[in-house]
């Protein structure tokens, strides 16, 4: 039996498995990120984590280790452009550095494709030949399965779904443009709608949350489900917003089956009445009939994903 | 050497071309479209054509018959589900009746896929691995090849990306929602934005040519030719809702190449300045680089096409 590698590489905790084939998991390990620490710092970490995950298993038996990079990451190259959450990770050769430490053969791609991989193969997205998979949390990120094959695109760029821009006078986004999905319902985005709905002196819970001048998503949530009608507009408006990016990914991709993840997509109970409203009232009829997951991999999707890479036709 | 067949199922003409697998053709008819006279009449025309293309050519060399249909369409099931510009053709099991008519197998694709995998494979697309083909004329749609294949999705119906929604609260579409890319960018739209601007009285030499109360977008190009301001302003706002399309379709399939058809892109000339404003202002940086070209194959683009679907992988 075959081993699989797989690493999270997240800006807050770095994490890795060992598992099968079949996504059953031997191994867990994970650890603060060294964030501000340097690349030199973060891998030693990760060969660290490696070490252990694989304990006294034999390398024959190591497929090798997938790793998912959070931000532009080229994987034809194996370089971390820009791991947008790690201080000074720019153009990082991460494949090689990581292969002469320990090797092992390395995959590596961005962490959004690496999620997406995961739910296909071991989560809610199984048995599909087209799948679209978009974690909602910071930002937007998503990864497409399309003809049964991740669509990888001209330096593996494809599915940078969260900028789609489907309101151009909408909000300025983190890429600098405006009226992209992310800048519109990210958990960001959402956020930032509270904290602007605020300012307005409507009675709220989300005062008393916002003491120290900053309101979370989480906080949306939490106020919605202690009836504040604010917090409730605002999930209506942030499924709104999910609704109309996914009516676009609906038409362009036609998947079989849409899934979202990520921290916002927690609070799928409040949301999913407005996304299936809005994808009733604007998808063309023979699209309305995908169903929409919550992920089942939940904070797991990345790490069991970056593993994943290890199965799937993911570098040219 | 294998021969294969092409037909394209236009509104107007229908034409039909036999050629070979490297796309030399060979023979190339056309005939008025019976378009209100219902399906048997059309077919067999259909059946007409292709006896004239087919000549003294064995049966034994011919690989099949690939068909372009306009509108919805179910490769799979080989049915029209709807040809939008032919009367009475609904639900219209094509690719059996044809079968059995020709006694050749049959591959039918909607018209916009068709024209593609035209394009990719012996036109502007040539030796890309992710190309995308867009159509911009009455409507707007187009073809996606992704990882070397044409993306099909569920029922075939991947590409839809005339219903990419751009501006929420824009013109209402063809297809009933407001804001889609063909709204505000297809040669309908043009044209509607013409009149609309004539209303306002600007001096234009468009009001001389909209004296039956119609201006088309064929008007818009030969007025901003002889120097009116209107119809450059016009071309201005045409190029910008192009291009505002164009930046999702990087961001989503990042091709190496985008390849403009159709009536509308004939004249490139005037939309191109403003399209790579466009890009150059909205795409983020790595995908700003990717060539935006003219379609070679013409009006050819959908014949051809057709053949060439007897070459790719598109059915399941």
């Amino acid at each position: 039996m075959k081993h699989l590698i797989g690493v999270d590489l997240g800006g807050t905790r770095l994490r890795a498995v060992r598992m099968d084939t079949t996504g059953h998991i031997f191994q867990h390990r994970s650890v603060a990120t060294a964030a501000t620490a340097g690349p030199e710092e973060v891998i030693s970490q990760v060969v660290s984590l490696v070490e252990q995950v694989i304990g006294d298993v034999s390398h024959a038996d190591i497929l090798g280790i997938g790793v998912g990079s959070p931000g532009p990451t080229d994987p034809f190259a194996g370089i971390v452009l820009h791991a947008l959450t790690l201080q000074g990770w720019v153009n990082v050769p991460l494949r090689a550095l990581l292969e002469d430490q320990t090797g092992l053969p390395v995959i590596l791609h961005n962490d959004a494709h690496a999620a997406a991989l995961g739910e296909w193969y071991f989560g809610s997205g199984q048995g599909c030949q087209d799948f679209v998979y978009v974690t909602v949390s910071t930002g937007i990120g998503g990864g497409i399965i399309a003809n049964g094959q991740l669509l990888l695109g001209r330096k593996g760029m494809a599915g940078e779904i969260g900028h789609m821009q489907i309101q151009p006078d909408g909000p300025v986004c983190s890429c600098g443009q405006t009226g992209c999905w992310e800048s519109l319902a990210s958990g960001t985005a959402l956020a930032h709608f509270a904290a602007q709905a605020l300012q307005k002196e409507s009675p709220s819970l989300l005062h008393d949350r916002a003491t120290k001048g900053s309101v979370t998503a989480a906080d949306v949530f939490t106020a919605a489900t202690q009836g504040d009608e604010l917090a409730q507009d605002l999930l209506r408006r942030e499924g709104e917003f999910l609704g109309m990016g996914l009516v676009n990914l609906l038409h362009l991709f036609s998947p079989e089956r849409i899934t979202l993840g990520g921290g916002v997509a927690q609070g799928m109970a409040w949301l999913e009445p407005h996304i299936h409203r809005i994808i009733a009232a604007r998808a063309m009829p023979s699209y309305r009939d995908v169903p929409i997951h919550y992920a089942q991999l939940g904070d797991q999707a990345g790490v069991i994903g970056a593993a994943t890479l290890l199965l799937a036709s993911v570098t040219r």
